[in-house]
C-alpha cells in the first residue's frame, strides 16, 4: 500500500489538465501526469482507470444530480421544470470549477475522441433524466423529448458560459437559455 | 474496370443488412457481403469505403436536404418554422424505406460502436442546422438552441416511427413530437 499523499486526485487531475494543453492529450502519458504532480503511477491508478477517467470521472456525479433532482421536486411541478431544477443544480456545482472547466473544454475541443466522448455523455445524462422523469408518471414521448430538450439547453447554457468569463453565472446563463428555448418554441 | 452491375449498391445494402441482423455487425465480413449479393468485393469497395459506411451513407444526403430546406424557407418563417420545414422533408424521404430503416435501427442498437457513431451523426446535423440558421441571420444561441431542439424532435420522433409499424407516416410524428416539444415549454 502507497502512503497516504494529501489530495493526491486534485494534484493529479491539474498535472493532467496542464500537460494535455501543453502536449496534447495523446502525447501526454501516465507517468509524466504522476511525475508532474510528484506522485507515483501507483497513485495515479489508484485514482483514475487511465487518463481519459480525468475528463470524464465527474459523469457519475452530474448524473446522480440530475436524477436525485428531478426526483425530489414537487409533485405538482411540470416535467420541465423538474429538469430545470437539476439543470440548475448541476450549474451551481459546474460554476466553483469554471477555469478547470474551461481548461477541459479547451482539451476535449482539440481531439475528436474526446467531443465523441462528450457527446455520449450528454446522450447517457438525457436518458437518466428520462428515467427520472417516467419514474415521476411522466410518460413518453413526453419523458423523452423534455430530457432531450433540457441537455440541448444545457450543452449550449454550458458552452457560452465555458467559453466566456464565468459572468453571469452558469445557473443563469441556464435560466437564460431555458427562457430562449420557450421563445423559439412560442415563436413557432 | 469491373462490369456494369444493375443496382449493385442496392443488392450491397440489402445483403448487408440481412447479414449484419444474422450474424451481427462485428462477425460480417465484406467478403460474405459482396458473396450474399452476387457481387464481387472489388465492386463493394467501389461503393462502399467499408462495412459501417453501410450504414452511414446518407448522412450526406440527409445534411443536405436539411440545409437546403432550411436555406429555402420564406424570409418570414420563424426559425423553428425553418428547421420544422426541414424534418418534414427528410421525414418524407426516409417514409420510403421504413423497412430497411426499422433493420437498420436493430443493427445500430445491437453494437455500441454504432450507437455511438449514430450519437455523433446526429450532432453533426445539429451543427449543419445551427450553420444553415445563421446564414439566415438568426444569430447565437437562437441558432444552436434552435437546432438542438429540432434534432431532439427527431430522434424521439423517428424512435417511436421507426419502432411501430410505418404508420403514422413519419412527417406526421415529426409534427406531433414538435407540438409536444411546444407543450413541453409552454407549460413550464
Amino acid at each position: 500500500m502507497g502512503r497516504w499523499e494529501p489530495n493526491a486526485r486534485g494534484r493529479l487531475e491539474q498535472a493532467a489538465l496542464e500537460l494535455f494543453i501543453e502536449r496534447g492529450f495523446e502525447q501526454t502519458t501516465v507517468t509524466e501526469i504522476a511525475r508532474r504532480a510528484g506522485l507515483t503511477q501507483r497513485t495515479f491508478f489508484r485514482h483514475f482507470a487511465d487518463k481519459r477517467e480525468v475528463l470524464f470521472w465527474g459523469q457519475g456525479a452530474l448524473q446522480e444530480l440530475f436524477v436525485s433532482t428531478v426526483a425530489s421536486a414537487p409533485d405538482s411541478a411540470a416535467p420541465l421544470d423538474a429538469v430545470a431544477a437539476a439543470l440548475e443544480a448541476a450549474g451551481a456545482v459546474l460554476q466553483e470549477r469554471h477555469e478547470s472547466a474551461r481548461q477541459r473544454q479547451a482539451i476535449i475541443n482539440a481531439n475528436a475522441e474526446l467531443r465523441e466522448r462528450e457527446l455520449i455523455k450528454l446522450a447517457a445524462l438525457a436518458s437518466a433524466i428520462a428515467g427520472a422523469l417516467r419514474q415521476r408518471g411522466v410518460s413518453d414521448p413526453t419523458a423523452s423529448l423534455t430530457a432531450e430538450a433540457g441537455i440541448a439547453v444545457f450543452k449550449i447554457a454550458f458552452e457560452r458560459w465555458v467559453n466566456g468569463t464565468g459572468q453571469p453565472d452558469l445557473p443563469k446563463v441556464i435560466r437564460e437559455s431555458l427562457d430562449e428555448l420557450r421563445a423559439v418554441t412560442a415563436g413557432m
